[in-house]
C-alpha cells in the first residue's frame, strides 16, 4: 500500500492548503530528506500576494508557478539515497554522503553547462535554474520544497553535510546569509581605504528584517566599525542591536532630513561608506544614496520582486558622487557554508539561535506566514 | 614697464574675449610657463553655455565662477621657476623642476589635508578644490588657464615632467586619458571571469567625442575584446575604427531594439560585458543597462553636468540585472604619466597625434570652442 | 576490418615511436577529432628527458606516466559524436557540437565534483585530474594525446568551439595564453595603482621562448608600459620586439649588476612593478626580486617541474621587499577563449600566426621535439 | 631658567639610561605632547639587541642611529601648539588641533614628495622617511621618542585626534593593529572564494606575542572562521584564545608533523587558507607554507630584521602550490583610525584593554623592555 506524505501548498495566489503526495521512489543520483527547519522567506510572502514573477528583464524572468510546496531554505536528514552505479553521492565538498547525514540543500539545482552555470560560478544566474520551494507540485514527485515533512532532492542538487554542532538554527541561516554575498564583494573591492567596504567603515542598513539583520551580522563579522539600522519595527531595531548594530533610527520616529543628518553627524560630516537597501520600498533608495559619501557603495538587495520605479538624476546620484552600486538577487552557494563557519566561529559571542523566533509546524503554515509579516519576528521556520 | 600677457577669457555664458593681463611675479613655490598646447574639453563648452555648475550635491558644488581664463588640459614649457628657500620645486614623481623643463599640468590643485585628499589619495575628491580654467581671472595673477601666452602654476599643484620623445598631442591627452580611470577599477574588480573588466570582454561606448574615445583606447590597450562604438556621427565612428573599435553602430540610423539586439547576437544573447555611457545622454542609461549582461559593469562618466532626470526601476535594471555600477567624475592624478606611459608604448601600433583634429591659437578660441562642437572633429586644443 | 590509426607515443624517457591502434569506438558523450594542429610544449621536453613529475607536494604529484601520446594543446575538427541519450554534447558555452565544428579541447579533464573544482573554479587544480597528452596509452582507446591523425576526447572534457575567421595558429596558443592568468590576477588585484599589475607598469619576463613569449603578449595587450625581455636567444629577443616588448637584454652579453641596473635606470631608480619568472632557472628568482620595486609583483611561473632549491632572505626579498608573489602552475580553463577574443582583437596590429615557427607531421615528432628545444624556434607545432 | 625634561635613552646597544634635554621651543607647525602611554615593541627589542638595521636592501635601509629616545606607539595629550600663520594644524582628517586634545602620533613622518608618498600613499615606503623611536637624540630637540614625559611632534607629522571614549590602551593598539594590513590587501584580494582571504576562512598564525595577537584579532574581526595559534608560550596561546583563536598550538609539545596534521584534519585535508608568520625564525616558513592550501596566502610579517636565509624549492613551494606571498614591513598610517573604529565597535565583545599587560613608567624603562621578552606578557607600555 502506498504511504503518502502530507505537505504545505500554495495553490494560488492567497491559498494555502495541505495536501496528501505519494511518497516518492528516488531516481539515480536523489535524495529523500527529513525535514528539520525550512525557513519563510521574503519571496514567500510574495508568492503568497501573488508577486511571483522574479528575474524581470532576464531569460529566467518566469518563475514560480503555482502549485508549490513553498520552502526553500531547508536543513534536513537524509532518510533515503540512490546512488549512482558508478559512483556515491557526494556533497558540495566532495564528501560521501549516506542515510542519517543532516544536511543544508541550496535552494537552487543548476543545469552546470550553460553559460552562466560556466562563467559566473557560484553565483545562480543559470539559464536553466529551477527552485525548490517554487516548482511544480502537480508534477510526481511532487515534494519540492521544504514545508513538508519529505522532501524530494534532485540529483546535481548543491548539498553540504553539516556536523552535529551546528544547530538547525544557525544552518537555516546559510541562505540568507548567503545572499550577503555583496558585501564580499564589496570587501573584495577593497585593499586600501577608497574603494568598496573597509575595515572600520561605516555601515547603513535600511530594513532589518530577517535579510536585514543577515547584512548587519555579515557587516560586524566581516569588519565594520558603526552599523546603523533604520527601520519602523521598534521590535526589529533592539533585536539588531545585540548582533552588532551600534545606532538605530526609527523611520516613524525621524524625518529623512533627521536620518541624513545623523549619518553625517556621526562621520564628520562625510556620509556612509556602504549603504544596504534592504527594505524593498523604491524611494528609499534616493534618500539611501544622499546619505552615501563621496565613492560609496551602495548594494541594492531588497528588490526581488518588482515594485516600481524610481527617478534618478544621473548626474547628481551617480557621476558627481562618484557611486559604487552593486545590484543583487539571489545568493553564493559557495558562500553557504563559509557563512555557517563565520556564525560558528562567532558563536561564544552572538547568540545565532536566538535569530528564529517563531516555529510553526507546516499545518500550520500559513499563520506562520502571517506571524512573518509581523513587525514583532526576525526568522520565522517552518518545524515539525 | 610691465609686461602684458594675453588671454582669452570667458567673461560670461555666452561671451568669450581676449584680454591682457599684467605678466606674473611668483611667489614662492610657482612657476610660470609657456604654453605649447592646451585642450578644449566638454566642460569648456558647458561653460560656454553657462552649464557651470558641477558636482552637484557635494561640499564642491559651485565652481567655475566667471570670468575665467579657460583651458585646463595643459602642456608647456617652464620659463621661470621660484624655488622655495628651504628646497626645490619638485614634479609628482620627485623629480627637481628647471626652466625649459616641459610639464604637464593637472588641472586640479588639492589642498592635501582634508579627509579627501587624505583617504581617497588619486581622486580629485578634495573639499577645497581649485581648478585651471575655472578660476576667478579678475584676482591677480589672473593667468589661471591654458588659453593664453603663459600660465601661472601655483605652489602645490601636481606636475608631471616629460621627456622629449613625448609628442604635445600625447601629452595633451594624459588628462582625458586619466579620466577613463573607471576601467582600471573595473579592472581591479576582477581576477576571475566574473566580475569587473576581464581581458577578452565585449565593451560598449556610447559617445565617441574626445572623452568616449580616450575609453575606446583605454579599452583597448588593457584588454577589451570587442569594442562596440555608438555615435551619430559617422566621422568620429570611422575615427574610433582606428583606435580598437571592432564595431559602430550609428544611432541615427538604428532603432533601441536593433542595437540592442546587435550586441546580444555578437555576445552569443548574453549582452556586452561592460557599457560606458559617455554621451551625456540621459535616457541613453536605461538603453545601456538594458543591452549589458548579467553582473555586467555599467560606467556612467557622461554625465559631469546635470542634464536631468531618468526613471530606473530597482528590480529590473539593478537587482535581477546583479549589475555593478561606478559613477565617475573628474580624473585620477596618479593616472596621468600612467596614461602617457600606455600611450607611447603602443605609438608604433597606433597613431595617437592623429586625435588632435584641429588646432586654434589662443585668440580664435571662439572658433575653436564651435570646431569642437561640431560632429566632424575629434580633440580641438588651443595652440600658440 | 578494424581501422588502424597511427600516432606517437612516448614510450619512456628517450624513446618516441610511432604506433598502431585501432580506431576508437565512442562512448556516451565522447567525441572523435581529426587533428589539424597540437602544440609541443615545455612539459613534452620535460616528459621526453623524463622529468616528469608533476604537481610535487600536492594530492596531483605523480602524473605522466609511460607510455603516453603527447599532445595537450590541441586543435581539430570532429569526425564523430556521440551524443548522450537525454541531450546533445555541448562546448564550454553552452553550444551545442556536431561533426564538422572546429574546435579547442582543454588539456584537463576535471571531476567536477571535489573540493577544488567547487571551490576555485577556473583553475585546474582538481583531486583527479586528468590530462591529455600524460594518459596512458596502454589503455583503450588509447588516443589521449594529439600527435595522432586522430584524438579520443572523454566525455567531460572542456571544449570549446571555434568560428572560421580563427586560424589554427591562434587556436593553439589559446592553452599557452591561459596560462599567462596570473597576470589577469595580478590586475585584478590593482585598482589604484599600488597593487598588482596597473595601467603604463614596467614588466621584466624573464625567459621569452613561447611561455615567455605568451605572458610578452599578454602584458602588452593589458596594459604594460615598458616591457624587457631577457633571455639569451637573440632569435627569441627579436621575435617579442614585434610582440609588444620595448626593451631586451641577452644575458650572454650582460651581467647580472647590468641588467638590474638597466630595470633601475628605466624606472627612474625604483625597480620594475611586474616579474615574470619563465626562464624555469631556481637562481633567476633572486635576481628576479632583486630588480623588484617595493611592493612590486613577482609571479613564478617558470618552475612546472622541480629544477631545485634557491636561498632566499626572508626579511630582504619579502618583508623589507613588501613583495607580492604569485606562484603559479598550469591554465585558466576560463581563459581559452578570453584569449582567442583578445588576439583575435588585435590580430590587425600584430601577426599572431607568425609565432608558429615550425610545423612537423606527427610522424616527425622527434625532430620537432628537438627543434623546439633549439633557441631559433618559437611555437614548434605538430600538423598532419 | 631653562625647564628640563627626562627620557629614556638607548644610548647604545645594551646601554638604556635616563638622560635630560631642554624642554623644546617649538617650531612653526610642531607640538609638544604630554605621553600617556607609549608601547614597547619588537623593534624596540631589536634596537636593544644591536640589531637595528632595517629596511634591507632599499634605500630606507640604514635606519635607528644610535642615540635615540625609544617609543613609536604613542598616544599623549598636546600641551602645546605652535600653528603656522597661514592655518591651523589639522590632524589626518583635517581637525583642527589644539591644547589638551588627545591624540596618536603615527610612528613615521613622511617627505609627502617622493615617488613612494606619491604613488604607494598609505604605506610608509618613503625614500625620507624619519621614524620617532629611532631618531638621533644627540640633536635638538632631542624628544624624539615616547619614553619620556613629553615628546616633540614634528610638523608633517600623521597626527589622529581621538575621543574621550577611546582608552589608552586601545589607543596604543593602532599602531601594530595598522601592521595587519596585508590581511586588508588579502581580503581586498577576494571577492569569490578562490583567493586572498575570504569570509569563513581557516587562518593559522606563527607567533602570537603582541603582532601575532594583533592579526589574530583582525583575521576574527574581519570574517576569518576557525583561527589557530601557535606559540611555545602557553600564557600567550591562552591569551589569545580569549581575542578569536579557536584553537593553539604549543610548539614544545607537538612536531612539525603534527602540527601539520592537526591544520589537514582541520580543513578536510586541503590545508590553511591564510597562514600569518609573526614569529620571525626563518625556517618556519617552509612549515608554514607546508600547511597552506593550493593557492592559499600566504603574509610574511615576522621579519622586520634580518635572521638569516631559507631554501625554498620554487617549483614545489611557489608553482605547484599557486601560492600567493604577501611580504609586509611596517604599517599602513591609513589604518590607524580604522583600527580604533573596528576595535571600539566590538568593544562589548572583547575586553581590548586587558592587552596591556604591564605598564612601566619611563624610569624604569629597562625593566618594562625585559618584561616584555618573557613569554609571560603580551603588550608592555611605558606609562608615565
Amino acid at each position: 500500500m502506498a504511504e503518502y506524505i502530507r505537505a504545505a501548498v500554495l495553490v494560488e495566489p492567497g491559498k494555502l492548503e495541505i495536501q496528501e503526495f505519494p511518497k516518492p521512489s528516488l531516481e539515480e543520483g536523489a535524495l529523500l530528506v527529513k525535514m528539520t527547519m525550512s525557513g519563510i522567506c521574503g519571496t514567500d510572502k510574495h508568492g503568497y500576494k501573488g508577486e511571483a514573477v522574479q528575474y524581470a528583464g532576464t531569460p529566467r524572468e518566469i518563475r514560480g508557478p503555482y502549485p508549490a510546496v513553498p520552502g526553500h531554505e531547508n536543513v534536513g536528514i537524509i532518510v533515503e539515497a540512490r546512488h549512482p552505479r558508478d559512483g556515491k553521492i557526494t556533497d558540495f565538498y566532495g564528501k560521501e554522503l549516506k542515510e542519517g547525514d543532516r544536511i543544508i540543500i541550496s535552494p537552487d539545482i543548476l543545469c552546470g553547462k550553460c553559460y552562466w552555470c560556466r562563467h559566473t560560478y557560484g553565483y545562480t544566474w543559470c539559464d536553466n535554474i529551477r527552485s525548490y520551494g517554487h516548482l511544480d507540485a502537480s508534477v510526481a514527485p511532487h515534494l519540492f520544497g521544504g514545508w513538508s515533512d519529505l522532501m524530494y532532492v534532485f540529483p546535481g542538487s548543491h548539498i553540504y553535510k553539516i556536523t552535529e554542532d551546528v544547530s538547525d538554527q544557525i544552518a537555516v541561516l546559510a541562505e540568507p546569509m548567503a545572499v550577503s554575498y555583496s558585501l564580499d564583494i564589496a570587501k573584495g573591492h577593497s585593499s586600501m581605504p577608497n574603494e568598496g567596504f573597509s575595515s572600520g567603515d561605516t555601515v547603513v542598513v535600511f530594513g532589518v528584517g530577517p535579510l536585514g539583520l543577515c547584512h548587519v551580522i555579515k557587516s560586524r563579522l566581516i569588519g565594520a566599525g558603526h552599523i546603523v539600522a533604520i527601520d519602523k519595527s521598534e521590535y526589529r531595531l533592539n533585536f539588531v542591536k545585540e548582533f552588532g548594530a551600534t545606532h538605530t533610527l526609527n523611520v516613524d520616529q525621524t524625518s529623512i532630513e533627521e536620518r541624513k543628518q545623523f549619518i553625517f553627524d556621526l562621520t564628520d560630516g562625510r556620509g556612509a561608506d556602504v549603504v544596504i537597501e534592504c527594505a524593498g520600498v523604491p524611494v528609499v533608495m534616493v534618500e539611501a544614496i544622499d546619505m552615501l559619501r563621496q565613492g560609496g557603495t551602495f548594494v541594492e538587495v531588497g528588490h526581488f520582486v518588482d515594485t516600481g520605479e524610481i527617478q534618478l538624476n544621473p548626474h547628481r546620484h551617480l557621476c558627481a558622487k562618484n557611486i559604487r552600486l552593486i545590484g543583487q538577487m539571489n545568493l553564493a552557494y559557495t558562500g553557504m557554508i563559509p557563512s555557517v563557519n563565520l556564525m560558528m566561529a562567532n558563536r561564544e559571542k552572538y547568540d545565532f539561535d536566538k535569530i528564529v523566533t517563531h516555529k510553526f509546524h507546516f499545518t500550520d503554515a500559513l499563520e506562520g506566514l502571517f506571524q512573518s509579516m509581523k513587525p514583532e519576528s526576525m526568522k520565522v521556520v517552518i518545524h515539525p
